[in-house]
């Protein structure tokens, strides 16, 4: 079972624990998640000194101001990643659901049952909390897992699985059902992504070439997430009032996630009076606002171009355009969204019905921000992530989307 | 909208065709299945002559029998796929259904609703019966489908789209929802491989190098299908009646099909009785067993290595061996399995339930045959292929399987 790449052999220890693993009781998993929360408060002072080599490395290498804040842990953020694992704890198994069954016409009892997928790999960048909140959610959904944080937090993440391994083996299950990608190279990326037959399933969370390099070199199934050029559509029928709150709320709430909006449409029947609320009141609370010639027709906007409609800004930024119909918006956003969620604003039962059936996103809002997409919001309780791609999982991801399902067939005797 | 490589500009027609598709009421879509199935009657000369082109070309290539038995077309052959394309017209829209749905502490509406996939690329082998088929199972689940059948049957896939074509525009949906992708060669199928964000699955149907092909090369998300080297273990507490019948059938119903069965385990304290029973039926049956040495004490019992524990026969052949207990068993099967369909014969529960939660494949039986695992015996209606990953489907695939979901969240000027 071993081999001489290490990163295969990690893969090949993390398959032998997940048997185990997946076999295991909601309370020997429950008592884990109990466990790596307790490791976390036990050993605060070893991971709050790995963090500060991890800061100090950072500063000397000139990273930014607001990367180093990812990268910072403090007592309140190490006690946050404790109640997390706490509030997974708290969560139904969704092993063993029974998704459907029946007993066929022959007799045969069908019963399709949810499964842990096996061995996931986690390929993640900058905050050290996400090692936490990954391990939790696979060792709770029965599957090992296999974390490649940045190598920029390998001291913090070096600590904390230490930590959670320390918890889980004193619970008597096998440490290897966490484990960190050996390596801090892009190589044992690579190794990572080819490891199909040993890894099940790759979900990459970062950035968007991240993302992009996983989903073109993997031959392991992945699960994409979070890239987000989100909408909001203001509609002729739209309450004013409703939509300047969305929009604003949708842009600046938190600017720098994947849920937050990037573009705006207008209906021309209320544009004349919309933009003379919304331009000032974007650019009053920061925003930048790039828009076509109606919008810049008011100071301090800057001409758009099919970038900008095209571009996730992630910062106070927003791109914006009048549509002459709701036709139009539908097709702009066909054209330019990341089918991640798209928002209409409208009293109109009949636009919001062709909205919500038109447009193929992840969520798709009526009279409502952006910003609740996410397993939060959406009562999910945990969340891995927010796919947005259409093959397994679309939209927030909560345990039962970090499983699989089998069909257990019984018989007696029954031949074809 | 058009570009200089045609397998890209099909694509791009597919995609423009679906938009309308995904919103198409069950009644249009089964009037198209209809249609479509009347359109294989009228056209059946058109089409068996194409037939017969192929035919003649594949002889003339020296293709033996068998597999230009797998490219003729007969009337009856015909009439039994337009009865097809009507079963699928009878069975439930998939679209539409909402998965699961509740109205958040905050007042927020919330439901998770299926949609179609969008556009579908199948990659398949052979039998021009699965042009039909995949065809009528794509439209019902509302995608555009682009069919990359066999060169050897590139007439009569040609015959049969076209009929399909003509059928869905005369029901007045857009013909290019149903293309054959354009081109021969294996180019063709590259670039329909990296064609993502136009293409949104992948699904290759057909021999195992094929399917591994597709899973190296593609960058669309691909569900891979069918491989099976499927096992049969006769435990301890065996009924040996029903051990005797389920391996035989297991085995011989129909050796070239995925579900059948290749491998053969006995528990040893029933080897004795049950090797003196197996073993002459088998051979008797026309099966070449490649046994272990207890099995190699029987006469014209080739010895077993680890290739034939691993082989998918896909023939009148299966590799045996004695097991010490049931443990042995899940372990031989852990390493060797393709995770297809894997069956337990006992009477004892403790050890039928051992063995399904032990063993992770897309189907495990207890007491039946492997050759169970199929859309059309799980009621299903209907079955694209069997998919052996983890990831969106696993096991036999229906129209639900063909398609994804979308939240659909409705407020009333709600922000965070």
């Amino acid at each position: 079972m071993s081999s001489v790449d290490p990163v295969i052999a990690a893969a090949e220890r993390a398959r032998a624990a997940s048997h185990g693993l997946a076999l295991a009781t909601r309370e020997q998993k429950d008592r884990a998640l109990v466990a790596m929360a307790e490791a976390l408060e036990t050993d605060s002072d070893t991971i709050l000194a790995a963090n500060a080599e991890d800061i100090a490395r950072a500063e000397a290498a000139g990273t930014p101001s607001n990367l180093i804040d990812r990268l910072r842990l403090t007592p309140e953020r190490l006690a946050g990643m404790a109640q997390g694992l706490r509030d997974v704890a708290g969560l139904p198994d969704p092993v063993g659901e029974v998704v459907r069954g029946s007993t066929l016409a022959n007799g045969l009892e069908l019963r399709q049952v949810r499964v842990p997928f096996g061995v996931v790999g986690m390929i993640y960048e900058a905050r050290p909390n996400v090692t936490a909140d990954a391990a939790g959610i696979c060792l709770k959904s029965g599957n090992a897992v296999l974390l490649r944080g940045s190598s920029s937090a390998r001291s913090s993440n070096a600590a904390i699985v230490d930590a959670l391994r320390g918890a889980v083996t004193d619970v008597g299950l096998e440490a290897d059902v966490v484990q960190l990608v050996p390596g801090d190279s892009h190589d044992s990326v690579k190794v990572l992504m080819r490891a199909r037959g040993l890894v099940d399933v790759l979900i990459p969370r970062g950035g968007a070439s991240l993302i992009r390099s996983v989903v073109e070199e993997s031959t392991v199934p992945v699960i994409e997430t979070g890239v987000g050029n989100c909408h909001v559509y203001v509609d002729r029928a739209a309450d004013l009032d409703k939509a300047l709150a969305i929009v604003l709320n949708a842009k600046t709430h938190r600017s720098s996630v994947c849920n937050a909006a990037e573009s705006l449409l207008v209906h021309a029947d209320v544009a004349e009076e919309f933009l003379s609320q919304v331009v000032p009141a974007l650019q009053g609370a920061g925003v930048t606002v790039h828009g076509d010639e109606r919008f810049a027709a008011y100071d301090d906007v800057v001409p758009a171009t099919d970038d900008d409609y095209a571009k996730e800004y992630l910062s106070l930024d927003i791109s914006a355009r009048v549509v002459p119909s709701l036709d139009e918006a539908i097709q702009h956003i066909r054209r330019f969204s990341s089918q991640h969620s798209d928002a209409i604003v409208t009293e109109d039962l009949s636009a919001a019905r062709q909205f919500t059936a038109a447009v193929d996103s992840a969520a798709v809002l009526v009279n409502a921000s952006t910003r609740f997409t996410d397993g939060g919001e959406f009562g999910f309780g945990a969340e891995i992530g927010i796919s947005t791609q259409k093959l397994h999982a679309r939209g927030p991801m909560g345990l039962t989307e970090m499983t699989s399902t089998k069909f257990v067939v019984t018989g007696d005797g029954h031949i074809r």
